[in-house]
C-alpha cells in the first residue's frame, strides 16, 4: 500500500468531534496499521457542552467543567488547534493559521468533513457589534458573568440615581431556548449576588427579556411556553413581547419603533450567519448552508461531506431540513462516519434519518420545561430530567464527576462573585453614537482620541452667560479629542453626535507610542492641536 | 456628633483585607451606629491566596478557588473596586479611576492605611517586559498555564526539530520560594499533560530552573534546600546554578555571560519594584518602602499608616526590617487595626512585634520542605503539613470546602488540558530584537507594521545568483513592513536587527482602521509605500 487515506474534519463542535469519535471506532484497525490517518482542525482544543453554558453565568458549574479536551475524547486523531483560513477543494488541501513563528499549515485530505457550524453576526444593526454581548462561546459567557459583577460593583458605589438605574438594568434579547436559559440564569445570579453588595437593594434590579413574538419559546408547545413565561415573570423577569432589538449605544438598548432602555448590560442571543469559509466554497447552498445528499455527501464533490449547523440536510424520513441542534449534529456525525468508513473499507452508505427525541429548556432554580417523546413536563420533574439527561450526555467521565460535584456544592455554597477580568484594553476600538448623543463632556477626563468614520459631530464650548455654544462641526476623516493625548487635562469642550455616527477610538497609550515613534505623524498631531487652539 | 470618622484602606492583599477584617470587629458598634465608615479600595474584588497560586498551573485547584470575594470577608466595609490614581495627603483624599462613564471617584479620609504592596518590574533588562511571563497575580498564572498548553499543542504538530525543541523547553528564572514552587508545579503539569499529546515524547521535555546563587531556596536551612534541589532534579528539572537571566527575545532566554536557551516559555519570578503610588508620596522611604514607627504610623503624618510589602517596618523585638511575607502582613494588619481603633475610641497603641512561625515551600506531587518553630521537615510529612496549614489559613469557609474538594478530585482525575484563551490580540505591542536577529523573512506572511523606536535594522532582498543583498538601513522613527498593511502579499524582503533594537508593532486591523479613517495618515503611508517601491 502506498500512502494512508487521509480523513480531515474541520470544526470542534458536536458534528466534528463525534465524527472523529465514531471513525476512531469504525476504522480502529486501519488507523492502527497506518492505512488511515484521522485529523481534526479546531480553533479550541476542547468541545463546549452548550446545554450547560448558561450555568457558567451563575458559577453553579465551574468554568472548565462544561468543556472537554478533544485529545482525551479522540486519542487516535491528530488534533490541529488552529483556525482554518481557506479550503482548496481543487488541490484537496486546507490552509490553517500560523502558530508561534509565522508558518502556515497545509493539510491534505482524501475525505473532508466540513462541520464548521455558523457564526454570530450583528451586521446591519447599529451599535450591536460594539455593545451587545453575544452568547455563543465559552468566552462570551465569561464576559457576561464579569459584566454582571462589574455593574454590581459600580452600582454599589454610584451616587447618580439615573446611572445607578442603568447599571442595575439587564437586558436579554431573544426569547428562544438560548435567550430564555440565559435570562433565567442571569436573573437568578444577579439577585443572589446582589445580597453581598451593601448598597444595592433587590427592588432596584431590573431584568428584561425582549422577544419578537407573542409568546416566548416558540420551539415548544404553547402550554409549556406559557408555564415558562409565567415562571420567569414570577421570578422577577420583565418580559417585553412583540419587541425587537434594533440597535444599541454604550448605555442604551434601542428598540424597533423608537423605544429605549437605559442599560449597561445587553445580551443578544439572536443573530447567526453563515460561516465565511462555508460561504466561500463553490458548492450549492441553501440559505448559506451546504446542500448534501441523503448520505451527507456534497453532490458532484466525491469525498466532501458536511454535518451540523453548516449543512442543509433533509431528513431521510420526513424530507424536511433538520434543525441546527446538538442532537441532530451527533446523529449526523455517526452517519457520516459510517459512510466514510464504508467508502474506505468498502460497504454501502446509509441514508440519514432521525426523529428528534424531544426538547428541553432550563428555567434556572429547580425548574425546567421539556417535551420528550411527545410527553410534556414542567417544573421540578422536568428540571430533574434535564440534569440527568445532560449529565449522561456530557462527554468524558471526569467531566461528569466534576459537574456532579459542582451541582452538589452549589446546593450548600453561596454563588461566587469574584470578577475575573479577562479583557485587556484594546488600543483601538469602534464606537457608535446616536443623533444627539453626547460623546464626551467638557470637564470629563479623557484618554481617547476619536476619528469620525461615518456621520457628523458638533463641538460645543461653554461661554460665560451663554451656556454651550457650537464651535465647529466635524465629518468623516476628521478627528477630535486629540488634546487628551498630549496632556492630562480634562476635556476642554463637549462633543455631540449630529447624525448617526461611527467613530474609531484610539487610546492614549497606543497613540502616544505610535506618534512618539513616527515623526511625520507626530507633526500631524501637533499641527492639528495648534490649529484647534488658535 | 457631626460626621463619621472615615478610615480608608488602599490595597486588597493580605495587609489591606486583614486590616478591614480586624477593624470590623474592633469597631463593630461604631460602624453600626454610623460613627465610623470603613472603606477599602482594591483593583480586584477578591483577595488572592498566594500560597496556592502555583497549584492553579496544574489545575489541581480550580481557578476561582484560590481567590475569595472581599465583600464576603468584610461585609461592613464599603468596597471600591477601582485602581488608585493618586493620593493627596494635604487634602486627605484619594483619587481612583473612572468606571463606566468617565467620572473619577474622590474618597476622603481621616485615617489612611497604605497597603498597596509592590509591583513586578522588568525595567532595564532587554526583552523581559515583552517576553518573560511574570508570576504574581492570578492572571499571570492563567497566562502561564495557557502558554504551557499552547506550546504542547504546537509541538504536537510541528515538524521542524529545532522549533519543536524550543517549544518543549520551559525556563523558570529565580530559585527562591516562588520560583521553586512554580517550577515544581510546571514540571509536574507539563509531564502529566504531555501524555495526552500523540506526538510528544516525555524525553523531549526540558524544564530548566535558573538560579543566581549556588543553592536554591536561600531562605531555608541548607539541608532542606539540598533536599528540594535533589528532589526537583530527580523529577526532571534541570537546575542551572550561578546563572542569571539577562534578557529575552521572542524565542530565547538570554543569560548573563552570553549563554542562551531557545524557549517559548520563560517564567520570571524575580523582580519587584516599589509601587509608583508609594514612590510618589512625600514621606520618608527606605529602599522604596514607607518608613513607619513602631505603631505602624508614618512619622510626621498623623493618621497615615502603612503595612505589608510597601512598608519598611522594624520588628519591635529584634529591631530588624520585616520580610515581605503574608504572615507578617496579616500580623501587621491586626496591629494597625488595633492602633486605629485606639485612636478612634481612645486607648493606647501597640508596638508591632512578631516572630515568624516558620517557612514552607511546596515541591509538587506529595512533597514539600518546611521549617516550623525551628523544626525541619521534608517530603510527605512536610507536604501534608503544608496542605493542612494553608487550608486552615485560606480565608472563607466556602473556599475551604471547594479547595478540599479540588484536592480530593485531583487524586482520581487526570489533569486538565483545556486551553482557555484569555489574551485578546492587542492592536499595538512592543518587541525587542537582539543584534543579528531576523525580524521577518522574505516570503513570510505578515500583518504587522513595525516602527523602530531604538536601534537600527537592515533590509535585505534576494538577488538571483547573489543571495540576500542589503537594500537599506533604518533607524529610530522609521518604519518597515508597511506593504503588508495594504496587501495580502508575503513579505517582499528580510529585515534583520543590526544593533539591539526596540520596535513598536502595529497590527493590520488597528492600522487599517486608523489610516483608512484619517486621510493625512493615509497619504503618509501611501507616499512611503510609493517611495520604497521606486
Amino acid at each position: 500500500m502506498s500512502r494512508p487515506t487521509r480523513v480531515l474534519i474541520l470544526g470542534g463542535g458536536f458534528g466534528g468531534v463525534y465524527t472523529a469519535l465514531t471513525l476512531e471506532k469504525l476504522l480502529a484497525a486501519e488507523i492502527r496499521r497506518g492505512a488511515v490517518e484521522l485529523g481534526l482542525v479546531s480553533r479550541e482544543n476542547y468541545i463546549v457542552f452548550q446545554p450547560m453554558l448558561p450555568e457558567v453565568i451563575s458559577g453553579s458549574i465551574g468554568v472548565l467543567d462544561v468543556i472537554t479536551p478533544i485529545r482525551r475524547l479522540c486519542p487516535s486523531t491528530n488534533l490541529y488547534t488552529r483556525t482554518v483560513e481557506s479550503i482548496d477543494l481543487q488541490h484537496r488541501s486546507v490552509q490553517s493559521t500560523a502558530g508561534f513563528g509565522s508558518r502556515q499549515h497545509h493539510l491534505h485530505f482524501d475525505h473532508l468533513v466540513v462541520a464548521l457550524g455558523n457564526v454570530t453576526s450583528f451586521a446591519g444593526q447599529p451599535g450591536l457589534a460594539e455593545y451587545a454581548l453575544p452568547f455563543k462561546y465559552l468566552g462570551d459567557v465569561l464576559t457576561v458573568r464579569n459584566r454582571l459583577i462589574h455593574t454590581l460593583e459600580e452600582a454599589d458605589i454610584e451616587q447618580d440615581p439615573a446611572l445607578r438605574r442603568a447599571l442595575l438594568t439587564f437586558v436579554v434579547a431573544g426569547g428562544g431556548f438560548s435567550g430564555v436559559e440565559a435570562v433565567a440564569e442571569l436573573n437568578d445570579f444577579v439577585r443572589a449576588a446582589a445580597r453581598s453588595f451593601r448598597r444595592v437593594r433587590p427592588e432596584e434590579i431590573r431584568v428584561v427579556l425582549l422577544h419578537a413574538g407573542g409568546l416566548i419559546l416558540p420551539e415548544l408547545p404553547k402550554s409549556l411556553a406559557e408555564f415558562a413565561q409565567a415562571l420567569l415573570m414570577k421570578r422577577g423577569v420583565e418580559i417585553r413581547l412583540n419587541t425587537r432589538l434594533a440597535g444599541a449605544t454604550a448605555d442604551t438598548a434601542l428598540l424597533e419603533g423608537g423605544g429605549r432602555i437605559e442599560t449597561r448590560t445587553l445580551v443578544s442571543t439572536v443573530p447567526s450567519a453563515a460561516n465565511p469559509l462555508v460561504a466561500a466554497l463553490p458548492v450549492k447552498k441553501e440559505r448559506g448552508r451546504i446542500v448534501v445528499d441523503a448520505h451527507l455527501e456534497v453532490p458532484d464533490y466525491p469525498g466532501l461531506w458536511s454535518v451540523g449547523d453548516c449543512a442543509a440536510i433533509r431528513d431521510g424520513k420526513t424530507g424536511e431540513f433538520c434543525p441546527p441542534t446538538a442532537q441532530h449534529a451527533t446523529r449526523q456525525a455517526a452517519c457520516v462516519a459510517h459512510n466514510i468508513a464504508a467508502a474506505v473499507k468498502g460497504g454501502s452508505p446509509r441514508t440519514f434519518m432521525f426523529t428528534a427525541l424531544g426538547k428541553m429548556g432550563s428555567l434556572g432554580r429547580r425548574s425546567a420545561v421539556a417535551e420528550i417523546f411527545g410527553i410534556k413536563l414542567s417544573g421540578f420533574l422536568a428540571w430533574w430530567l434535564w440534569r440527568t439527561i445532560y449529565l449522561m450526555k456530557l462527554p468524558g467521565l471526569d467531566r461528569k464527576i466534576r459537574v456532579a460535584t459542582d451541582w452538589t456544592l452549589d446546593l450548600v455554597l453561596p454563588p461566587d462573585i469574584v470578577q475575573l477580568k479577562t479583557d485587556r484594553a484594546l488600543g483601538v476600538r469602534r464606537e457608535y453614537f446616536e443623533p444627539g448623543q453626547i460623546i464626551f463632556r467638557e470637564g470629563d477626563r479623557g484618554d481617547w482620541l476619536y476619528v469620525v468614520t461615518e456621520g457628523e459631530v458638533e463641538v460645543l464650548r461653554s461661554v460665560a452667560g451663554l451656556g454651550e455654544q457650537p464651535v465647529r462641526r466635524l465629518g468623516a476623516g476628521e478627528c477630535f479629542g486629540e488634546i487628551a493625548l498630549v496632556s492630562d487635562a480634562a476635556r476642554s469642550a463637549t462633543v455631540r453626535a449630529v447624525s448617526a455616527t461611527n467613530v474609531l477610538a484610539v487610546d492614549r497609550e497606543a497613540f502616544q507610542a505610535m506618534f512618539a515613534s513616527l515623526p511625520p505623524l507626530k507633526g500631524f498631531v501637533e499641527q492639528l492641536i495648534a490649529s484647534r487652539r488658535a
